[in-house]
């Protein structure tokens, strides 16, 4: 990665993301608003959604990966002074006496569609492999657990912030951590603190499944497994993706059901002749777009 | 706490358990039947839930602390010597042919009570945070599930004991522990065998998420963690807690819903105005009763 | 282990599965091809489900202990020139055009019987215990998935091998294996990449939860384990198996109502007496057969 | 029933409503509050869960039916004039500006116990059967939403009246009655609009099961029907309303699973020998007391 | 239907079961007992299992109609005399103290079979259309509920009769019952009180969906109807039956994914250009076998 | 409404759909294509998505009326011909082998995108009524399964005609329609035969809950309700809504513990105020906007 990849042309509309390709059929998605430690204001979780509904869709991508610009913060999260100039975190003042019920129609509108558009990077069809580094925290929490996989540097420094702004977290950190880690007795500790914890401590809990040196370090080995992924058969890594997600949020037997009527269609491929085919021939295999 | 704290008067007409204030809105429950290692007998569960329910609604805390009286045990579980004299592990016997649906439907009643009453400390709308020292076995592993956050003294022993005296565990453990910590296949094992574990051990696979050289440095370990939780904005900690409650048994999906309409409510609190301006200030924010 | 037990009479019909009896009320199923690796094709996973069908039923059998023959593999999974010779894995070509509607639902009937063979694993009524060695590759993860413990020698090398052949997992591995270890972030790897991990990475993450120097020295302690558990109240003990296995795919509440109901007859025993009785008089207690 | 009943010593002690005892192991629970229509207020509402809770623990009765005392009404529902002076309708106004979190809060407190109180009804182990006539709104239809049975008097006038003074109906009603009937297009219809609809109505979707001429006449087939369960085998009553109940709320297979734990013990009975004794000797058989 | 049809020779070796052919790719299946009333011992309920499995997988089968010989009875439900000469509802009598725990065991196996066997009607992956006439009270209900379409006879007489006999019942009727018909409150009343019901009520409240003068014109429409249903596509019926029945246990959402799912591959068929041309020139199209 | 009313501007932008009001807060829409029975192709539905997410949104409006233009058709459902020439519809045909599971990927991301257009009915927070007439087959019955309220003019002929151009209905009939009636023989029946049923068999079930002599009798109708609906509090009557629609797909106790969320904010209106004063001074309350 010495020379940095041109940014893909298809994506050269967004105007908080850098959308690159280190290698084939892999995307990079870069959170590009270093100068406030990529923190996140309403247009930039807009546009995030954005993204990834159109890399979802994209054929000529099998793997993405996802880090934040600049060496200080993958994401501080929620951009405050914005939040609290407009947003949801602004409605508890004001002067006016108004409609406790109006109010929180138009609060519940408002956390329905910020979730709507971090959830995109889960429903996106193809893995996602998410880079942290530095400040991780808040939003850097909620969307992260929207990846499939996380890697950190590090110096990686994450917290579970929402607490410390008077709130608990609505976006989805405390719907999918639980369900990302084994020890609850360390979630509940986390979320009910907002206490930091580093790189070694998200390791030891299953959070993250590699740490590196660096950030340049964990960029590297995201894209070394996002090219592993995108070589093989892109029928059977959204599948897996598919049925994986599914069975989080199901019953065993409902996802042995589940998984049986998609795999009545996904067998029917050619990739399987092709896979068994260039193991047999130790070449690589080429697999057509999906 | 050199000089150990005076008991809550509140909570002064309670036998087995004493309740004293370490610090500012934090509450800390002792089970008090040391010279039996603090075993439980059927007056103990029901006064158990009365203390977690009156702390459940007591607006003078907002986080507790849950342990066991003694240098030998958090508690070594049920009193069997006093549950074999009247309770359900004395129906097997009996030399009289009773009718096996009216004994059952007795044995049903007893049991679902039973669980009641431990699943109070989940229940009670405040953090719990556990911590355990020495023999803790049996009705121990039931109660401590139920706690938000768990940490231990380094002599602690642990057991799911119930296979030993010919029962499957039915106060909670096998219904929540498989749910506390990540490796089924260490569930199994210790849930089958009856073994016991450590400190170490338990901390390997999340069962407690702190290990500490001594009770009293465990116990101070979680008096200084629920003393930060009392510290924050009650509107954001026991939200945070009744979410994470709330996503251990639904989909993400149904989570993200269900926090939508929670937040819709709790966001219209000045406890965000006075979090972020006590951030800014960096003064010590003070947040209404709730 | 010196001498190898004889086969038991009862299981002598079987041809790919040895049926020993390594110590009173354990059962010894080797998976019995080790000149292919033990790997599988279909008469072999129709007869797994008839041996542990018969097991599930076997009043003198409480603990079961399942591992591969030879030096080389617990199993190297599916039988992938079997397979691709009629097969599901043979479906996607052929130069007929066929209706692939038909095709989808004979492949969706192979799927379903698939997976309930290898589900008999999990559905026998007694505590089953894997040790791993070797080779442990694809099916070998759906199958150790089943068991309740699985443990391993230091040599094995794992691998969720799937998408290397152009599929998603569909006999159970991507429903259960979220499920029973912790991290999120290292299955989706795992599955997505089909990379090997071994022993010690298998261990960390709760795969496995005992790693041994060999083959020889997991079975030891596999079979140590598994007489341990025999040697309890065969109520206890598959009350508790039962119990585990329903609270995974349901809510506390939905288990504890099951665990009452379920307990309500079980504890009309007479185990439970001599469980106590023989716990005073530090003697071994003997239970009836269930 | 030409002379009232005496009320049971038992449940003397309760302000509200008055329990009879129509006929052998039969309760009748009258709400007693003519004058204000059978209004609720708050003390009713915990009355009534008292009531029902000892109805479900009583082993003289074996059914229950519920009527409201008075020609004009089975109950007008909630009191709105008590509710407004300090209950939760009381909340929207007022001029100070206060906390919307912890209002909320507070409220949601209010609601949960207001519907737990209701659900007693539900959760009594004995069928109970309810007799509605005259105006039956609001309250009433969350109610006798939770009897097993419905019956009505020709001149019952109903209403899901709650739209009409500003809210959602929160205490049952938009919970159970889709399940209580078979046609959506009429619940939304009622539960929308609060128009009245009448016995004829309510017979036709199945939301009552009988219409009766009178008052007295529903009332005194109520006890029929309650004095014909009465006259049954307990065991198989209350283990018939419990898996009816699960049902409701469980898929199919999750019911069959309970319901073949729940009969292993409600089988070893003598009840079914008794009754198929008298069923051959054409005698009415006697149960023991559950 | 004025000569009767030879029995299927593929189905010739059931000895309670007559199957036959009414038309072109119609099953009909006939409980074979009129002696007695149709009444179903043990060996009975293992058969139907294996007569509904052969039909699932019959490709010359695409409808099945299932009635009772003889003009008295469809069936009367279980044989009490041969269960308590040897059944479970002999379990509650006997001289000698017994472990409940393993009679419990015993018990809890043999209603999962006999759940399992009635639970085949279900599973037949063909529509299953039930004609009932005469007597129909216990397991004909259980059975019925398995069954598609529900007809009937003017003369039928049903009950939910297991209360007589001192249980609940516990093969399915109150876990499908309830999900069948609208009004709870009938669904109460009849399980409750054991009452017999007739034609008319079963059809007012959605039981049946049509009453016929006679057996005779009941089985002859039931037959009309099959032999429409078979005459349609065999993936269009079959899937439709699927997803009904997956709608019946699942949410909406989870339905329309899972449905999504099928007819991905679903409509890969020529069935939909075969169906539509046949539409559009008038003919009759031919499906090929499924 | 004897001069038709002027098209909003609001939604004049929109090719197959009027939308008009006809009174006070309330908005009736036409499906527009009358030429063509109201047949719909893939442009309409998804602008039937724009319409309804416009309407949701739409403060001006509280209450919905859903027709179809012309005398002949609430609509014939999907326009056949269009959909053979490029829709999933065509997908069997094809001389070309193609890869079935790249077939498969498509069709279901077709499917998924015209079920979540058609559920944007369902999913509109201001009740819908729809009003059916003539023609209302196929897609009609997923449109209309999706309104809250059903009503027909005598003339209308419904059927769920999928199975007649050979594939299980997935834009939702299959999922809501159980779930909209009470007897599932009667949904089996008419899913499985594609037959015809009329007004009166439609009000029978359940599946409407009026029919009246005409179109214009049946609109007439629905626009007074719409306008009932329309004068009662907003908070109250989408409260309903949405309260309703989750109890569909969730527990009694799930949605218990929702709704007290939800009303803790609902109640914080000045609506309840309003409503209860104009209903003791019989005046017409005014509600803010939502």
């Amino acid at each position: 990665m010495a020379q940095p990849p041109q940014p893909l042309p298809a994506y050269a509309g967004f105007q908080h993301f850098v959308v690159t390709s280190p290698g084939p059929l892999v995307a990079h998605v870069e959170i590009h608003r270093p100068a406030k430690l990529n923190a996140f204001h309403e247009a930039m979780w807009l546009e995030l959604r954005g993204v990834f509904r159109q890399l979802s869709c994209d054929a000529d991508v099998r793997a993405v990966v996802l880090s934040g610009a600049g060496d200080r913060a993958f994401t501080a999260g929620l951009d405050v002074t914005a939040a609290s100039e407009g947003g949801p975190l602004s409605e508890g003042e004001g002067a006016v006496v108004v409609d406790g019920a109006r109010k929180a129609a138009k609060l519940r509108r408002h956390i329905a569609e910020f979730q709507e558009c971090i959830s995109a990077v889960e429903r996106c069809e193809k893995p996602v492999i998410c880079v942290m580094h530095g400040i991780a925290i808040g939003l850097a929490i909620d969307i992260s657990c929207c990846a499939d996989v996380r890697v950190c540097a590090r110096d990686a420094r994450f917290a579970v912030k929402e607490v410390d702004i008077g709130l608990a977290a609505d976006i989805g950190t405390l719907a999918r951590l639980p369900k990302a880690v084994g020890s609850q007795s360390w979630v509940k500790d986390v979320c009910l603190t907002a206490r930091e914890f580093g790189a070694a401590e998200a390791l030891a809990v299953g959070f993250v499944s590699q740490v590196h040196e660096s950030k340049a370090a964990a960029l590297a080995a995201a894209v070394g497994t996002a090219s592993l992924i995108a070589s093989k058969s892109p029928v059977a890594v959204q599948g897996t993706k598919e049925l994986l997600n599914h069975s989080r949020d199901h019953t065993v037997e409902d996802n042995l059901r589940y998984t049986g009527v998609w795999n009545a269609a996904a067998l029917q491929t050619n990739d399987v002749a092709a896979a068994l085919m260039s193991g047999l021939k130790k070449t690589r295999p080429t697999f057509e777009k999906l």
